[in-house]
């Protein structure tokens, strides 16, 4: 089995057609790297590229985008609805196949580190990278901006983890971790209850005593009508996908809700799908890295 | 992604170390071609090899191991359990990925085609290749062995797919075809009464009137004193996994037996355990090709 690296950089631009196609010819034209998916949001003025490859060309694959992107985007002009901080916003790195949180971490601090050295654009460590508690969540990181960057880097806590105390000029600073794989996975329900999808995400995600490593928020499906547990499992080992798919399914019933379809959006994992058949169909012993075929085309 | 062709030839060999060893040895050597796994069984005087690769990789392979077992087997002096007409008893070729079973079929006749030719072994073509609805079970095409195939060429239905109607006077006959994978799936029972797990074997197999793509047979398991369904899904997309366990289940309750778990041997298709889930989340138009993470890696 290869090792392979998952990294999903964000960009500080989704509107500028030339720039965003100058990253993708870039992202496609690193050896053994490969985007998988890229979108862009003019609202937002951001894009977000999902790319796989083995450690060493996602390291380089990550440092000539951060370069490219630090040459193409002046946040001094940068206007959009996402919060931002960079023009690389943020790059998380995920271990998808025979590597360990640990590699992941340290492949984002060499990274972090080329690019202070070479670019000069400094970075925060977040996530399973962070290098203290309060560094973990991204939002709390970002908070401030690009444009309070500047005064928040001079506090005690908010020195940069690779750089000195001030932003780059036009490229900001950058958010660089180690994560998990994350699942996009929404359970639709028969009822028109917003309220109800609400109370559910409520009792399931970690934040509010249900499970760690589920987020949830309630929406309302206006086309069908109906109300939508939406989650983002960003641990599907650490909490599986049927088990808050059977704690919305017992929490439904208290109003006599049933469940009528969930939805995967973007990629998954295989093993997030096969755990789940695993339990379902109560597998005595199953082998995932052996017994499933593909995995020794890897 | 990357064509790729399961293949599981079967050897009339399962005790000299040396000629397993050779085999073993030229299997390894083709490029493009992997093999997963192979065991030999002294009893059966047979050995079975799981190999994939490309489909020319495969049939390059494919042809020169029977090539090697046609030097090394002499069938006059083969003794074993297991029934068996030739050197290369059967090789079966499965589509694993971005691959159609007319492609695998179109493989199986230009394999045979070429042992024919070079090597003068003459062959059935069976299942997904068959030329007639009375040789797609192996286990007609194989009745009389190699002892009996002499006389058997000569009848007016069994003249080979390829090659004159004698055996080779060494190697036998080859059954060669293209089939969809199989994956053995057991169900384990809170019963310690073969009888009931022989009547849901029974009740779901496709030979007696129950799902067409499961062979299923009810047997102990000593050790632990309970009863299993012990089946071959011959078409997981034809017959899922998740169908016939849900059959078991509830032909079960009919006695009130429970399900206490299951087992997979050996390998499985991801897509196999991944439909299961679908089915049990009530995944909405999952599209496993694209959505799949690791789709994109092969």
């Amino acid at each position: 089995m290869a090792k392979i690296v998952e990294f999903i950089p964000n960009f500080s631009e989704g509107s500028r057609q030339d720039v965003i196609d100058a990253l993708v010819a870039e992202a496609k034209g690193v050896p053994g790297v490969i985007l998988l998916d890229h979108s862009s949001d003019a609202s937002h003025n951001r894009s977000v590229f999902t790319m796989v490859g083995d450690p060493d060309g996602v390291a380089e694959a990550a440092f000539r985008l951060v370069k490219l992107a630090s040459e193409k985007i002046d946040m001094r002009e940068h206007k959009g609805e996402h919060p931002r901080m960079g023009a690389t916003d943020v790059v998380p790195f995920v271990p998808i196949q025979d590597v360990t949180m640990e590699e992941c971490v340290a492949l984002s601090k060499k990274v972090a580190e080329r690019i202070w050295n070479e670019l000069h654009i400094p970075s925060f460590l977040y996530e399973s990278s962070a290098s203290r508690p309060d560094r973990v969540n991204l939002a709390k990181v970002r908070k401030g901006q690009f444009e309070g960057m500047p005064e928040k880097l001079l506090q005690d806590e908010w020195a940069p983890d690779y750089g000195e105390r001030k932003i780059h000029p036009t490229a900001g600073i950058t958010a660089i971790g180690a994560r998990p794989p994350l699942v996009a996975f929404n359970v639709n329900l028969d009822t028109d209850d917003i309220e109800i999808a609400n109370a559910i995400a409520k009792a399931i995600r970690g934040s509010s005593g249900g499970y760690k490593h589920c987020k949830a928020i309630g929406v309302m499906l206006e086309d069908r009508n109906i109300a939508q547990v939406s989650m983002n499992m960003v641990d599907y080992e650490g909490t599986p996908l049927y088990r808050a798919f059977e704690a919305i399914r017992f929490e439904a019933e208290r109003w006599g809700v049933r469940i009528i379809g969930s939805e995967i959006i973007g990629l998954t994992p295989a093993k997030a799908l096969i755990d789940c058949a695993d339990y379902y169909l109560k597998i005595e012993k199953f082998d995932y890295k052996k017994q499933v075929l593909e995995n020794h085309l890897l």
